[in-house]
């Protein structure tokens, strides 16, 4: 392992993030904070500063770097990333527990939106806006934002880019690498300020407007108040944000063809074709399920399609209490919590790509039993799929579904609602954020599993295998 | 499709089952049971005779069949036995409703020993004995025992097992076709005869030693009382039947092994040395677990393993309430469920052979990230496992995981209890037999999910695809 090199990204890295931080203290500035609250920010950008500066003073031997390596920067950025972020919350007092800081600013980071936080009024406006602020970042990948604006080991961006992309398909935007990221980033933030403007004109405040267009963009689902979305009691906005997060839990790449003028690729993509296909069934089904519990028609159904955007984008945010929903809406949602938006979208989850690939698996499966003779080809968009990529996908099917498991049986020692631990588990893993079957935070959970689920939604934000590496003793070796 | 050679062979099957009913009916005769009982058996034999004889009194025009036939006669025949055998009970007035009757018979066919009857002493010797005797015959499969003793299609024998006898690697036993079915068939009677000795030793009543035994034998789980075995209230007899139960989730070509001395090939087998392995944590986990929960450590360890036994090899059996474990435990339970027994045992389930097959992908799959370049081999047993195999047990495991989450969908519309929901979809579908989370049966389930869970245990039994070509239109046409 190039040790060095590793060592020389990750510290630059961390000047980043203390760069980043600037913009918190910002808003503690504007809002009058308390000193402690002024000073818990400073002393962490004081220490980023020092660890950076002091990591990037000595320049590596070598520059080159294997997959390997690109891999580690990765998994090894967004763990400690999630642990400095978390400093000015601890230093602060406004949450004590380091763990329970590493949690929230891990759920920032990985735009989960869980939180430990039984009332978030305890973060004052600074604080909360960083959390807040760490979607946005994570939304698009810490690293794709990295890699638009540094200039470095110039022939490693491939690797590092294809561990930090959501998706399987991923071959459009490697082909144009740096050019392509600042694309997809300007696409990302305007897209984001047009959403704040709107929401502002909606008539939110203009703090939450931007807080709240920050967890919609990276489909996060922190928010302001402890009812979320249901604070501002307003259908206006409600529909808004369920639009907003749909658009969000789109592959960007299509957005790209958009502005290439190329509709026909856009409207013909068999994902996006799928990915709304699968919200439309979902938001029937469950408005016709929970019909009895609203007033009208019209509110079950913009509950319904609240819930279903907000779970298979991965945001999180909420709007209605969900443990008075029938079990068979509640499952509906544990189905999208696990399918998750499109590849190349801000959205976590398996990917409404990989659940595509598989169904189709699926199919030529069973009718190959009735032909056995016949040669099946699969096709996605219109093109073959490789039998390589059809193998990567179930294996990586498989690997998700025994981590969840193996995430589900951890779970299970802190409480004895089932329904609470498969949906803190999939709530985790797959960067969602609330639970179901409970009005409770993240707070019942134990500091151990406080601190694998941080892991877990690393994890599931990064597609496991950079994580995984994290483990193996012989990741670490000299070569 | 070759339907007339499906007609003749499928009524041949009705015949068989006539000829076994008149084994209750000697039950029936036995303790002079009322004569609506024996009316309802011979009547059902009745109306077996006549369909059998018609639909084989014309015989076909070409004896060859292809897989598609093989694969639709087993998936026909589980689903006819478990009709006409359900006949007496509806015939009797038992079991008044033919849905309830049906899911019993299925149960039993399939060795689950999911029952609807909150009260098992509504059914007379006879009928217990034939729900039990069902598992038996359903144990190493229906048509292996068919095959054993009909004479027929001489070319098909072949892909019609291949579709029944469970597990992945079926090769050592197809090459020697009806010897080794017969060979197998002794050795599953005489562990059955033996076992229903020892249980007769242990103090058990004659009838009840038979019934437990089948139970046992074919990993089904139908007991004599609502208690199960926990009725004997006998630690030598919950100790007999954990060990009955383990040897019976073994594969059955380890026993020929055995018989040939090549005791090796036995003690090396990888699936069976893991096999023990989950048996030995799982047990060793759940013992910790409970242990507050027992009088005494050797009590919490008796029941642990009675548990794990009888959930892993599925066959279900109750012996404690298992409402009142801890949740940890009950999710091992769950994962074991899942796991099943071993390839070529009389278990259910992905099968172990699966899991340890999934289980190394996914190891191979995270190191292939650390060294892309260097090619890896999986290997089971000692020897190479080709790709083909591989990709099988992939595509295999994501239909199984798609099928049961489709199963915990629907079936949540009858209850809201997420765990009851959970365990009586991985119940059916694994052919274990009891729910957790309730005392309850069955019988909350509405008659639509009754039949969807019929359907389910026998997918389940038969590894998914026969069952799954019953519903393609393409698999009836006429070539």
């Amino acid at each position: 392992m190039n040790r060095s090199m590793v060592r020389c990204l990750l510290s630059k890295l961390l000047l980043i993030e203390a760069a980043l931080l600037l913009v918190p203290m910002l808003v503690a500035i504007i809002y009058s904070e308390p000193l402690r609250v002024l000073n818990s920010i400073g002393i962490t950008i004081g220490i980023l500063l020092i660890l950076g500066l002091l990591g990037s003073a000595f320049k590596p031997k070598n520059y080159h770097i294997y997959t390997k390596e690109g891999l580690l920067i990765v998994a090894l950025c967004w763990i400690l990333w999630s642990f400095f972020g978390a400093l000015p919350f601890v230093l602060s007092g406004q949450i004590p527990s380091i763990i329970d800081a590493f949690f929230e600013m891990s759920s920032g980071f990985t735009t989960t939106g869980a939180t430990i936080l039984p009332d978030v009024s305890v973060l004052t406006h600074s604080l909360l806006f960083w959390r807040s602020f760490a979607h946005l970042i994570g939304g698009m990948g810490v690293l794709v934002f990295a890699l638009a604006i540094m200039e470095n080991s110039k022939n490693s961006h491939l690797e590092v880019m294809r561990a930090e992309v959501p998706g399987p398909v991923f071959g459009k935007v490697v082909s144009k690498l740096k050019e392509t990221a600042q694309i997809l980033y300007i696409i990302y933030l305007t897209m984001f300020v047009v959403l704040a403007i709107i929401l502002k004109i909606a008539s939110m405040p203009i703090y939450d407007s931007i807080v709240t267009a920050m967890g919609c963009a990276g489909t996060g689902g922190f928010a302001v108040y402890n009812d979320s979305i249901a604070h501002y009691n307003s259908s206006l906005i409600t529909n808004i944000v369920s639009v907003a997060v749909l658009l969000f839990g789109i592959n960007f790449n299509l957005y790209y063809f958009l502005l290439l003028r190329k509709f026909k690729a856009f409207f013909k993509d068999e994902e996006l074709r799928t990915y709304i296909g699968i919200i439309v069934i979902s938001t029937a089904l469950i408005w016709l399920n929970v019909s009895g519990l609203y007033a009208s028609a019209g509110k079950g159904l913009e509950n319904a399609l609240f819930e279903v955007t907000n779970v298979i984008t991965t945001t999180g945010f909420g709007i209605t209490d969900l443990t008075v929903w029938p079990l068979f809406s509640q499952v509906i949602l544990l189905i999208l919590m696990v399918i998750g938006g499109s590849a190349g979208s801000t959205a976590g989850g398996l990917k409404v790509m990989r659940a595509l690939i598989l169904t189709k698996i699926s199919r030529n499966q069973v009718l190959s039993t009735l032909y056995p003779n016949r040669i099946m080809t699969l096709h996605v968009n219109y093109q073959p799929l490789d039998k390589e990529t059809q193998r990567g996908v179930l294996k990586y099917f498989s690997l998700y579904i025994t981590l969840l498991v193996g995430l589900i049986l951890i779970l299970s020692l802190d409480s004895n609602n089932f329904m609470v631990v498969v949906s803190a588990a999939a709530s985790t893993f797959n960067n969602i954020g609330p639970m179901l079957g409970t009005s409770d935070t993240f707070a019942i959970f134990s500091p151990f599993s406080k601190l694998i689920m941080s892991f877990a939604m690393i994890a599931g934000r990064l597609e496991i295998y950079p994580m995984l590496l994290l483990f193996i003793p012989k990741t670490w070796s000299k070569y």
